[in-house]
């Protein structure tokens, strides 16, 4: 299979893109998936799943659910409609998965802050399954333990997959997020069937900041190929999503940008 | 014992400082270790020693060995060649332990960079313990990854301390590099007897930079008296050193700094 009908866009790659911009675009060249962002879609999700559908796309996965990490008990309730919500949504949409964030710590120690974020999932995971969307739990690299993300290697999130014990909770695998980890390929291996995303982007050297850091695939170090695959490897034949968060990018974002993510994904991913 | 008993005053926290205003000032205030820098000791290490002596004053580490993950076998012999340097430095200064960061990939793979680092410290391994000095294995945060360090868990640098399998390699717990890890207490008291020192400083949110972005003490979100306690637990009874980066002190360190230092030290660690 050509690699590149694995490709998919994610908005957040050109954000100042609209939707219907990302669509256009991705169609005229020929991605076949995008990966979909709750504040981006517009009021009206059937809306925006329509207009995808008409264009010949289809949506690899929503960003994003999680957020459980609430401090209060009336806080955590609220995250937990919100992700009832993003369920929703992914299902309208068709987006077989929605990517989870687990939330940072908020005050608590991060045992709790844990225990808090399989809570969360426990509580909506029955909607899940009921919608047929898979909760994607996406290991954060450590350096966004503290602002977004108790959930920081791959092993938690699939020893979290493991206690939900159900098919409809899964791990996303973000290169950015996990390179660095010297069980990274272990890991990937233990996760075997149970990886439902695949999102690539590199690291710069030296990284120029630490949310807007990321570099288009072959600008950095990350062994893109060798993760590529190893998920492979562990089962997964899904969508991967080129996730790139860069200014510079944003500020030059036309379609010529699409053009180099094909070539760099089929150099380098 | 008074935990003050066992405070370190990294020289790195006072950059500024000269040699010798940092131990006239740890001495005036009665703190009786410094950590101290090989690029900050002058020419002379012996002249230094007996300065640090006369103050009355302690060495804690000499930082830093290591960088051992050179691309070319010349690069990796020179490597070798300066941690034999600074093992005979530590040994003059009575410095009980050489602390090693491992250095990055520097164009290798992370696989490839991670046998460099292991087959440098087996090279140096018998200097060190011909010297009476200890080869203090320091992870560094996985945001280091690809410019500073390819060790970047507890589990590693203890899973390297096994290969050694030496009195003169042990772990270095830095806990602005290791609080976010789920394994984080396992690995202390798996690591048990093998702790060669401990390093404190805070994790502010949000982090204004990645070299420079460590706080005071008190001011982020690291568990610091909880990874004491582990730390303590696991046998570790020797100085703790304080190790802030953060230009802002820098700029206006003077000897109230030390004071604070001494103060969140007992509030916090």
């Amino acid at each position: 299979m050509n690699l590149l009908q694995r490709l998919s866009f994610n908005q957040m790659t050109a954000d100042p893109w609209s939707l219907d911009q990302t669509v256009r675009n991705c169609s005229r060249i020929g991605i076949p998936f995008i990966g979909a962002w709750r504040h981006k879609l517009g009021a009206d999700a059937t809306k925006a799943s329509a207009m995808i559908r008409d264009q010949g796309l289809r949506i690899s996965s929503l960003c994003r659910g999680g957020w459980f990490s609430a401090p209060t008990i009336e806080e955590r309730r609220k995250r937990v409609a919100d992700n009832r919500v993003a369920i929703e949504e992914a299902a309208l949409l068709g987006a077989p998965v929605l990517v989870i964030v687990s939330g940072p710590a908020n005050g608590q120690t991060l045992d709790d802050a844990r225990a808090t974020v399989l809570d969360g999932l426990l509580e909506v995971l029955p909607d899940a399954e009921k919608a047929g969307v898979v909760l994607g739990i996406e290991p954060l690299h450590p350096m966004y333990a503290a602002e977004r993300s108790v959930v920081v290697t791959l092993k938690q999130a699939t020893d979290i997959v493991d206690q939900l014990s159900s098919l409809a909770a899964g791990v996303v695998v973000d290169a950015f997020h996990v390179w660095w980890d010297p069980e990274v390929f272990r890991q990937i291996e233990r996760a075997s069937g149970r990886i439902v995303g695949f999102h690539v982007s590199d690291w710069p050297v030296p990284l120029p900041g630490i949310l807007m850091g990321r570099a288009m695939m072959g600008d950095g170090v990350i062994e893109l190929r060798n993760l590529r695959r190893a998920v492979d490897a562990a089962g997964y034949n899904g969508p991967i999503e080129v996730e790139i968060f860069n200014e510079e990018i944003w500020k030059s974002a036309d379609y010529g940008l699409l053009e180099l993510i094909e070539r760099r994904f089929v150099e380098n991913v």
